[in-house]
């Protein structure tokens, strides 16, 4: 029997460091809520509610706000629940393939500070690493002293193993089999948690949670970023495959007379709409595919070669429509400039080879984050143990980062 | 506060039918159970477990069993749990291209009858339904009196959307917009609950849960039908897409130079590795392509025809290796027969072209339900409202089907 009641007892306070979580994951998604609403979306009742509260408010994490004075309708207004200025926050690091972005990132994934720096052409992980600590020491500055760093979220074009983070294969940096994360704290000296994951599937996270795909159960964020790939969203879930690598859709065979890809094999979909083929489509040299962005930001009307790429693009996401049925597929990365260009062609050659009634149901979209859909999934990635267990990440978190990292 | 007492009350009969339905889930996938594991794999205790298994002998679903003879271990033998001979049923239906099978199917998975038909190319979606009823009426001929017809699952190859079980498309029976449930329902004269869905979805169901995918959270199921699909299981949940409609791979863009497809592309993956294809290959004429499986069960050695077929469909899997990263991958239809024969052609191809993160953890295997897969997954997804309210499910359940369909 008493073995029993040891168990209840855990059970009970897992359910209540839950409940924490969700309350604390829902005002991080809607921001500033009222104890009325979150009473009613817990369904739990107002004094549960108020002692979840109470325990944010005294773990430093919300602060009581005053109720919103847009809303109407009768009775006492419920005191609201706002996020505290010098609550926890996360870094966010976005390896891109030739420049990295870091940032500071509190809850509601605001971004407090952010730097960014170049990554040089064939640069070691070790000299990468090297490159993020000074970003990080230039990001977290600022940071409140009380305010605790609960963890490190990092994004690679590359595959990543689920278990532990490792880096497989990022093929633009030439790296196999890396454990960047290690590198990077080593870098940092201190230790806090880091998460690592692909840039694609952090840019589908972070557009579920906070961009065009808000209630959207089933979307494809597609990333252009030298190569391609895909983040999948599917019945409300990420999708990521028995060891993580899942969405590797650049290397679809698309052209088999096509040209060589750097995966070894001939006409990958990548080789067609990667960026070495926008970049001779606009006659620039392939070194400079890494920032075909803001090229294609510069152009008024698209070329025939463009156009052609659109159809190229349109061709192989029908392949994705025919095998995910998403909802939305939000095109990230340099595909945001180049379907602003080639819209009308992307939707023309999805139409055709796309199966009417998967297609029926889609909607190609701009993310709602902007250029900012990878690093906001990156914090997001790194923001999760708070809402599984606030208590227990807060346990691993450490503040006064500024002076410490300084030192 | 009486508001709230009649939520926790609702709330308790909730989860103990919940709990109902996941035992009986249990007994149903493991067989016979003996109440202590019931009591160690449910986590409840075993009062709990005597009144669930009380009320489920009761409702003449399970039965009490002696426990096995073959388990050693001290201590009074805890009595077994067992499912009853005339238990609740299902009707299987797998409509093929050009032959339906039907069966009655009780818990376990158990064939308790069978019959097949063919099917008469062009044939109207009501003629189908009649030898559809045929079928049922003799395999229900001889079903125990008192034993529930718990409902009908019907396995279509073809788009069905998920809301209403609408055939949105079947090519190869040229249907569009059937809805075949309410003209089966019209040809039997009574009224259950019917559930349809795509074949090869149905075939990674079954895989999942009782052939060669048990424990497997990540697998795919390429059914080799005329057409070519896959069913999807991610993460341990059925990947359906936002319609339904997830798992058309076969009209991947795989050639552009190749055949044209009934699609209306050119050089889907379907017309390299499809049963017409496959016909040309040892040639036989087009119209006997449905028969395929049993004409490539004659061959002891493989053509050079159908190795190239082999390179074509391990080419192609490489490219559902790399976006679904799966663990297990079945090859179902006649791709059960031509994968005997060409093992080394589709796994050279694999190899060739699965990116080596996604490829090192995948193997490919032959169904471990045989031929049954699809049919037995039709079976499960119309047992499945017994797993979550068997209350419930046998209350739309009718008995007596044997006289009442005869008459």
């Amino acid at each position: 029997m008493s073995r029993q009641r040891t168990g209840l007892g855990t059970n009970q306070e897992s359910v209540r460091r839950h409940n924490l979580g969700t309350l604390l994951q829902h005002v991080h998604r809607a921001g500033h809520s009222s104890r009325a609403e979150l009473t009613s979306i817990m369904g739990l009742n107002r004094s549960t509610i108020a002692g979840l509260v109470g325990e944010l408010e005294s773990l430093g994490i919300t602060e009581q706000a005053l109720p919103s004075q847009a809303r109407g309708g009768a009775g006492r207004p419920s005191s609201g629940v706002g996020l505290s200025g010098s609550g926890p926050f996360v870094i966010a690091v976005d390896l891109g393939v030739d420049r990295m972005d870091v940032a500071r990132v509190g809850l509601g994934g605001v971004i407090h500070e952010r730097a960014a720096a170049p990554i040089v052409g064939g640069s070691e992980a070790w000299q990468v690493a090297g490159s993020v600590a000074a970003l990080v020491r230039q990001v977290v500055e600022d940071a409140p002293m009380s305010a605790p760093l609960v963890g490190i979220g990092i994004s690679v074009p590359g595959l990543v193993r689920r278990t532990d983070g490792l880096i497989r294969l990022a093929p633009n940096l030439e790296w196999h089999d890396v454990s960047f994360g290690s590198i990077v704290l080593a870098a940092l000296g201190v230790d806090v948690p880091v998460s690592i994951a692909n840039d694609a599937d952090l840019g589908a996270l972070a557009e579920h949670h906070r961009g065009a795909g808000i209630d959207i159960d089933d979307l494809i964020y597609v990333s252009g970023n030298v190569g391609v790939g895909a983040g999948v969203i599917a019945g409300g879930m990420r999708l990521e495959g028995a060891g993580g690598y899942a969405g590797e859709i650049g290397h679809l065979r698309y052209n088999p007379e096509g040209r060589l890809c750097h995966c070894g094999n001939r006409g990958c979909w990548e080789t067609e709409v990667g960026a070495h083929a926008i970049a001779r489509a606009i006659g620039i040299p392939e070194e400079q595919a890494a920032s075909l962005g803001e090229l294609l930001e510069g152009y008024r009307e698209p070329t025939p070669e463009l156009r052609l790429i659109g159809s190229h693009l349109g061709h192989g996401l029908a392949g994705l429509v025919n095998a995910f049925n998403p909802q939305v597929v939000v095109l990230g990365g340099y595909f945001r400039a180049l379907f602003r260009l080639v819209r009308v062609d992307v939707q023309a050659a999805l139409a055709d080879r796309a199966l009417p009634a998967p297609l029926e149901s889609v909607t190609l979209a701009l993310p709602g984050l902007g250029a900012d859909s990878v690093l906001l999934g990156a914090a997001e990635n790194a923001l999760e143990p708070l809402f599984v267990d606030p208590v227990a990440s807060l346990g691993t978190a450490i503040t006064g980062v500024g002076t410490k990292l300084a030192g």
